[in-house]
């Protein structure tokens, strides 16, 4: 490998990557043609996620920036943003990164890991713009079928793609979000929903409008961006956002790290401040707080006692088995840990079912319960 | 200092003090008479919370030993004990050992340090009994006039100790249950309260009966113990302790860690499960869950917002100012931050209010409300 090519193409000293490479904080993916790099942690100013092909040349994708959350709005949009604010969508899906590599279309989730399943969902949807465009195409899976993040919208069914940012391979810049929108127009590739560009002053009146129809419809919340995204974003989340996600985390309590919960559970206090909520309004939060906690703790504690694993199920759809075994390759590489359910044709397509193994709730509670394994 | 003495009093290999001394996991308390070291962490088999007086001899008082918590109860009563089960109440105040050294009676808190508070109310009790007998006794220090934890028990006003060990000063050896009553009887001193001592195969049941009564004397829980104290005990709260520990550790929610409130709230889907609550209780339990976590935290936030600190009022009474002082002082070198609030006199007593920073919470939302501190 040419180490010094690698680190020169990312700005890193050389002795920085070798070291990487040796405590496997970079790891070496050899089984995939080209073969990369995955950066599992940050090494120096290049991010987790960031992923380096080593084809004919050298492809570096960087990886995607976390975007910090507000937990009181306003005084947040305040301090962060200049005259205007563009308010898009956040959807409920799992983070994609798109490119071309060698005059193919590949596409990486937030880890850095080539998904063979969104990569065959997207080449159709991405291979004109991308031939002619070196952008790396930042946007969300999201729908039913997918064995990442499951969440319903109207627009999806059961897969879809919607583009929040594309950004210069090279350097990780992001063009401004109106002259993003009208390029994907011209090509027809669907981007987040953009609710408007508001002065500064009257951004979060809005924002506490635009969550209320969100919330009615399920919605995941949205995130705040400088129009020409030369300021870092902010994202914010409905209430039911935060339930939903912890009454998900609350089935497997043993898979997720205390700050998971922590940080959705606090995000309520602030929000419930930030409404100026009267009494009744609380305590209707804190009984969907309280549910969303208990109900679904209680449903795997039993689960487990009448002697069945904690797991997710997950949906999947692809069009040849060797599509499907490819998948599952690939979640076994990343550690997550599968049993294939029923696999059954639907007019060209083969849908799979995968339940994701969760083990530590699983063996954490039989201890608990007393049951042998 | 006497390394090599103190070591062997311990059965600790004396380089194994000494790194430990060096490191500061052993702090060397030097102004107090007679100086004393405490154990911060686990140095090899000795505990956390062990205290070591440099006086005439050496006097090493162990730490308490931590008690492991059932989270569902019959298999685990069942795996843990012998033919009986002693079923005693558990208290809800601070964990005390007095001793007696070179003919002082002295009390020391869960983690090692003297309390002067403590040990001027527990002298006169413990006098009588102590010279006699070289025990710790092993106690909780309960009711509202403390700086620690504050509960209001009927029998106790103020302050009151309940003794549930007593402990061979060297060897930490617990006397049997029986016998450890019997001898407290005849000094007058109070016991925690034995339910009873029942078969082991009925021991769940009775325990779930007796829950009942103290949550609706918003009673704590129970401790499960071996009648001869060979094998280890078990402890076991009501539902309404845990959500009044949550209620008490929402109000300062980045001052306890991310562990306290998981375990709290694991604890409701555990015993939900085994109380075989049907879906009105479970929503019930729920609800009361929801609130115990949001209306203080919300309480908080509006309280930093309206521009005061997170604090946590405590009140003690004393015999003297001098004596306040020395509460003060010894709060301070635990690393307690305090302001001193209204003192008055009542009778030949002074009370005193005495509220705790908490900083990191004050700080933290501070921060998230986008306020300058």
């Amino acid at each position: 490998m040419d180490t010094a090519g690698v680190a020169a193409a990312l700005g890193l000293e050389p002795w920085r990557l070798e070291g990487a490479l040796k405590r496997k904080t970079v790891f070496h993916v050899r089984d995939f043609q080209p073969p990369y790099l995955v950066f599992k942690k940050d090494v120096s100013h290049v991010e987790r996620g960031t992923a380096v092909f080593l084809g004919e040349g050298i492809t570096a994708v960087r990886g995607f920036p976390k975007i910090r959350r507000a937990f009181y709005l306003e005084p947040m949009v305040e301090a962060s943003f200049g005259r205007e604010v563009a308010v898009e969508e956040k959807m409920n899906g799992y983070n994609v990164r798109a490119f071309s590599m060698d005059g193919r279309v590949l596409a990486v989730t937030r880890g850095g890991y080539v998904c063979p399943y969104t990569t065959s969902k997207l080449a159709p949807l991405l291979e004109e713009f991308l031939a002619g465009h070196d952008y790396v195409v930042c946007g969300e899976a999201v729908g039913t079928e997918n064995p990442y993040a499951v969440h319903r919208y109207p627009e999806a069914g059961g897969f879809a793609f919607f583009v929040f940012d594309l950004r210069e391979k090279a350097t990780g810049r992001a063009l401004p979000v109106r002259e993003r929108n009208r390029l994907l127009e011209d090509y027809g590739i669907p981007a987040v929903r953009l609710f408007g560009i508001y002065p500064r002053e009257v951004c979060a009146r809005e924002v506490f409008a635009i969550l209320e129809d969100l919330a009615s419809e399920d919605r995941e919340g949205v995130v705040l961006k400088d129009p020409e995204m030369t300021l870092p974003p902010i994202k914010y989340t409905t209430s039911r956002t935060n339930t939903s996600d912890l009454r998900y985390a609350f089935r497997f309590p043993y898979d997720y790290g205390r700050d998971f919960f922590f940080s959705r559970i606090i995000r309520e206090g602030y929000q419930a401040v930030e409404m100026e909520e009267d009494d009744a309004a609380l305590r209707e939060r804190a009984r969907r707080l309280g549910e969303s906690i208990l109900l679904p703790m209680v449903e795997t504690i039993r689960r487990v006692r009448a002697g069945e694993n904690a797991e997710e199920e997950h949906r999947v759809r692809v069009g040849s088995l060797e599509e499907l075994e490819a998948l599952l390759e690939h979640l076994r590489q990343m550690g997550v840990e599968c049993v294939l359910g029923e696999v059954w044709e639907e007019g060209e397509d083969y849908v799979a079912e995968i339940r994701r193994q969760k083990f530590r709730s699983s063996d954490k509670i039989r201890a608990n319960l007393g049951l042998e394994r």
